[in-house]
């Protein structure tokens, strides 16, 4: 077995949206391709994966770095002991060659689309569903399950809207992710005043039917005072999870929030690398058996890292199903069904070609169900199956 | 004023030399040049900055993220209240736009080659060197006067040789620093054995001639117990500094040794952010009036987050002149004169073409006078003249 090459494309995130800190208009994602000598109907098998959502596509250091690394690396040292599929960790140490430590951003979404590649093209080769390798690579059952998943949306219309208006969109909008089979939603706050935000969380509710079939995203906007504020604010709507109330590196501050606030709060989308999230365990007074964990493997250096990053929580008491990663696409459901997490995020309708599942996917009690198609089935997703299918 | 032009270019690193954990080879720096609307001597005047050097040019975040949205910014935005000056913290808020919080790594370094140019231009625009400018912009003293600098190198042959030989080796090259006006020194360490390693420490402190001159650079590669096991057996030497002795991120580790080692210890040049740096002051155990900082602007956001840095330091009851930025080159010794910094570093003939200063830099009594030349002078160093002259 052997790689022959390795492509990797900027594709734009369709629709405009936007939260408390960006607008997604101008976002891009990378996409890579693994192509290697072993065929399949007279075609090469090809592993695909991309870096998430949110934090743009990183083709320059793909191009630049990784993949001329793997490139000039001897072809055998890439693949497992017996050679017959690509080594994840290995395939990572090689692409981060004469890379300092420190600085978790942008590289670690290089290697997440890089390293996802790897697990996609490795369960092409036995024709089976990625979350069942990755179920074996882990210890952890291999058969046909599903993971919870919750809708993600209610975020701010670019330009914005008079409340009354707002209101009713959030409520429409909700309904609309109920009748695809959701139970559990998140809307963003942060983007509006307290009592704007508040209205916003009403009007969600009312359609939503209870607290803890809703969650709230502040995206990393509040300083402290803000934080305690809102948090006080929220506390009585029992609500599902507080998600990133301040910047994502201030431990002490989410210290703060987690003091003051019974309720689960939600954190680690934008931690990159499994230092972050000892850091995170360390310093941010995340509860056991309480908080939600949203680290990314796409944004993270791929599913080594992450892996490492679930380890360390156990180590610390914590649970697996504590974890529901940012991103609401194929790559993670296949990771929350193989890793027995708690559940992942569904962005119905939004960042298109990447969001969400495909028509083929089971759908209900607020459960989806990979298909049993080869790898993470991006080819059955209609939007990116276009982009796949004339490429390599 | 108005910027007619923004661009960026990868320049490759020259020469072969490795530390404990990289070998630089394959290196590469960005260097960016804003032109604007203004002429001297009928040319227009151009700004230029770089990332520093260690991790890697930026070229695909620049191109695909930063400079267009400065070139779809409303100019008059980037301008100063007069519209006399373009303004960094403008400049920097722009180039950032849409960008999620956390992740500080590569685009710390892209936004910080870009932010640095917009000091020199500014520098160019009123003609007179740039630390003059920075000293002006923070409060302090413009008058001309030096900054300490050391003398870094030691670094390990790739490839690796005999003790012996790399013994004389060391002293051969600490030699030549000496003779070259330098009177402090720093050695790689980390690569080797402990054992090794302390050949190579007694080496280097014998052309040295006492502890207060040479610091050991670890680049982050021990775990908790081997940097322990290294402060043991560097003590007795009381050292100048023992820099990065684990992961720049473990502030527990790092908050271990400063508790074993009663010398100072030395970080910061791989967080590239004001809240890793709060967090590092938080957690690390870092001493006021003893530990060195050597957060790096070129590679984190530029000189308008390296201020925050410094403001929280003298906040936290730390010393200005505890800070020796990572990155010996032009840019940096005017910031750490511009704003009273401890001192600086120097690659004497390596790291080209960016690294150490031009001839026309007085040097002595381990201290170096930048010129007067307009904006950070890099027009003056040989090595970097040959390829802005024709650029662009």
């Amino acid at each position: 077995m052997r790689i022959l090459e390795i492509r990797e494309r900027t594709v734009p995130l369709e629709g405009g949206v936007a939260n408390a800190v960006i607008d997604f208009s101008g976002h891009t994602v990378s996409l890579v391709a693994i192509v290697c000598d072993r065929k399949r109907c007279g075609r090469p098998i090809v592993g695909y994966g991309f870096n998430s959502i949110g934090r743009h596509g990183q083709s320059g250091i793909l191009r630049d770095r990784m993949i001329p690394r793997l490139r000039a690396a001897d072809p055998s040292s890439l693949l497992d002991g017996e050679g017959r599929y690509l080594d994840p960790a290995a395939i990572s140490s090689t692409a981060m060659r004469n890379e300092k430590p420190g600085g978790h951003g942008d590289r670690a979404g290089a290697l997440g689309a890089l390293e996802l590649a790897v697990w996609d093209l490795n369960a092409k080769l036995d024709d089976e569903p990625a979350y069942r390798t990755i179920a074996r690579a882990f210890g952890r059952s291999t058969g046909r399950r599903s993971a919870s998943v919750y809708a993600a949306g209610g975020y701010y219309a670019p330009g914005g809207s008079d409340s009354e208006s707002e209101s009713s969109r959030l409520r429409a909008e909700l309904a609309h992710f109920r009748a695809l089979g959701f139970e559990a939603f998140k809307i963003k706050i942060g983007g509006a005043t307290l009592d704007r935000d508040l209205v916003r969380v009403e009007a969600a509710l009312e359609e939503a039917g209870a607290g803890s079939r809703l969650a709230v995203d502040a995206n990393g906007r509040f300083d402290r005072t803000r934080a305690l504020e809102y948090a006080r604010a929220l506390a009585p709507f029992g609500l599902r999870w507080f998600e990133e109330p301040g910047d994502p590196l201030d431990y002490q501050l989410n210290h703060a929030v987690a003091e003051a606030y019974a309720g689960p709060i939600a954190t680690g989308e934008n931690l990159f690398s499994a230092i972050d999230v000892a850091n995170l365990l360390r310093y941010g007074g995340m509860r056991p058996g309480r908080d939600v964990f949203q680290m990314d493997p796409g944004l993270a250096y791929g599913l080594t890292e992450y892996v490492r990053m679930i380890e360390s929580l156990e180590a610390n008491g914590f649970d697996r199903r504590q974890c529901f990663p940012h991103g609401g696409h194929l790559i993670n459901l296949h990771v929350a069904v193989g890793l027995d997490l708690g559940g992942c995020e569904a962005y119905p309708g939004v960042f298109q070609p990447f969001g969400g599942y495909p028509a083929e996917c089971d759908v209900g009690a607020g459960r989806v169900w990979p298909t049993d198609a080869p790898g993470f089935g991006l080819e059955q997703k209609t939007e990116l199956r276009r982009i796949i299918s004339d490429w390599p």
